[in-house]
């Protein structure tokens, strides 16, 4: 039982019938909708303390909530922060530098930190970030609103984020670090959630069914085609990849090369915005940064991909905690 | 540093000035204000497997949120929970318990379960348990609207959750357990949250300010008064202590006598309501379950106890995550 049949089964079991999409949507008033999201980030599984600084992780922390809005064309207003803390980390600096880190990306999208939790923890530190947005009532953009004959479009680069994660894992790391690999590095580290363009288009009501790329592209896909109980299918050769992933690949040799693709696929935590949208909005989404990739298939659950000239079926392969 | 001194120097450093009560205060339009509070809960350190079935984990969860709306007047909507679970508890069996438990607590606010997130997680199971909720606008009941004068007001009894909490850590639990044991057990494990009581005081404005007893009354009321810049005098001989402390205290002997009024003062995990209130809410106050304990004084952060006729200092002793 992985943990995506595992929501299932608590939405049907339970009847929590508000599960399933990147936010809450929970109506406040008249004109407004609350949107709310949590994301737990665990030591050792959602970042290492060896290869990343206390402020990024609180960088962190916050980004893949504030995507989580972005993915429903919300805006966000405010964030709490819950901490389990081991004894070794709970000192000022550390702390600080989390904090900090986190508080600069509130900032740059006048986010408010309004609360929180700390407690002790036993050897690995986890936090849990919420955060709270709104959007007009009725205007939140479900995973459910595609329709077959919709295009799909993802914004900005795929596989940054999962080739920086490569880079991290190979010991010999310093000693060979092209700037492209920086910036990879960067992409896994520090993400950058696509807010003003998920509230760009939460105001438009340009997309007709939206999520966040974390998993990665097809994993996610196949979740936003479950709940548009439609299927998919993607051009191998459309799929934006990510500069530094194709530098990095020019610069390998032999059994080091990526598989460039594989990692645009299948490859989570770029935190782009996976969209589906009639095609008399491409040329706003185009203009937008957005890339058409695709298009949505009558037959639910069905993933294709196109490449190399054949029609194959697509497997969804992003992370998952259980199996 | 404790835990208390780092928030306060957060709320400071940071300026997050929304930090310090029971829950954030978030106006969301103009008749309404959302509350939002998040509680962390740690295996090992919240609660033990070998003592808890899952389902109390569930209830107790939620309990602790719960009783944060509460403590602000609130009235509780929506529930998020993320789960971090070691391989070991990733079964079908315990988490449906834990749910159950969860959704039993929540149906009886008629709290709806909207959100969440799973984790993997290291070798222990960490909760973050999310509530919202909603006062009517600039209505919460805050921590810092004491004044000198007035009167000190708890609810309910205090002491079994403490009680039941060194029960369990006896290791001859199973062979000499009195009916009042398991009171002051199941009050330790179970939780009840004062929701129906904290929506009364919300929507009636009887109390000048309050807070939830979850840290202990000697350590709450510290927090209270600072909050509101004063002091506080409590009189031993009134503090409501649960009757199942004062039937085992009956049945102990020797060095088995627990203290009592200890149990009552620095015991934490009640979860009942300590307020503030002129002397002319005292018949309402006390309609309503709720019995004067003291009263607030002008000095900024004097705590005293009076009890066998003299006046002493009293010191906060709750539990803490850090020292």
């Amino acid at each position: 039982m992985d943990e995506f049949l595992f929501l299932s089964h608590l939405k049907q079991h339970f009847r929590f019938g508000k599960l399933g999409d990147d936010c809450a949507v929970l109506p406040m008033g008249e004109s407004t909708d609350l949107l709310a999201t949590t994301d737990m980030l665990v030591e050792g599984i959602d970042f290492r303390l060896e290869w990343t600084e206390a402020s990024s992780i609180g960088h962190k922390s916050l980004a893949v909530s504030l995507s989580d809005i972005a993915a429903m064309g919300g805006e966000p207003l405010w964030s709490l922060v819950s901490i389990a803390v081991p004894e070794a980390l709970w000192n000022q600096t550390f702390l600080d530098e989390f904090y900090s880190g986190l508080k600069s990306l509130a900032d740059i999208h006048h986010v408010e930190v309004v609360g929180g939790d700390v407690s002790s923890a036993g050897d690995r530190l986890v936090i849990d970030s919420i955060v709270l947005g709104r959007c007009d009532s009725g205007k939140a953009i479900l995973r459910s609103g595609a329709i077959a004959g919709d295009l799909i479009f993802v914004s900005g680069s795929l596989g940054g984020a999962a080739a920086g994660l490569r880079l991290l894992e190979q010991d010999d790391l310093q000693e060979n670090m092209l700037p492209e690999s920086r910036v990879a590095i960067e992409k896994q580290l520090k993400p950058i959630p696509q807010v003003q363009l998920g509230k760009l288009l939460g105001i438009q009501q340009l997309a007709s069914s939206m999520i966040d790329l974390s998993d990665g592209l097809s994993s996610d896909l196949l979740h936003l085609c479950k709940a548009s109980n439609t299927g998919a299918r993607i051009y191998g050769d459309r799929i934006p990849v990510d500069p530094s992933v194709i530098r990095l690949a020019s610069h390998s040799t032999g059994a080091q090369v990526p598989d460039v693709l594989a990692l645009a696929l299948d490859g989570g935590e770029d935190f782009e915005l996976l969209m589906t949208a009639g095609s008399e909005h491409s040329d706003e989404l185009s203009a937008l940064g957005c890339t058409v990739i695709g298009e949505m298939l009558s037959d639910p659950g069905r993933l294709e991909l196109v490449a190399d000239e054949t029609v194959k079926p697509l497997t969804a392969k992003g992370f998952r905690h259980f199996s």
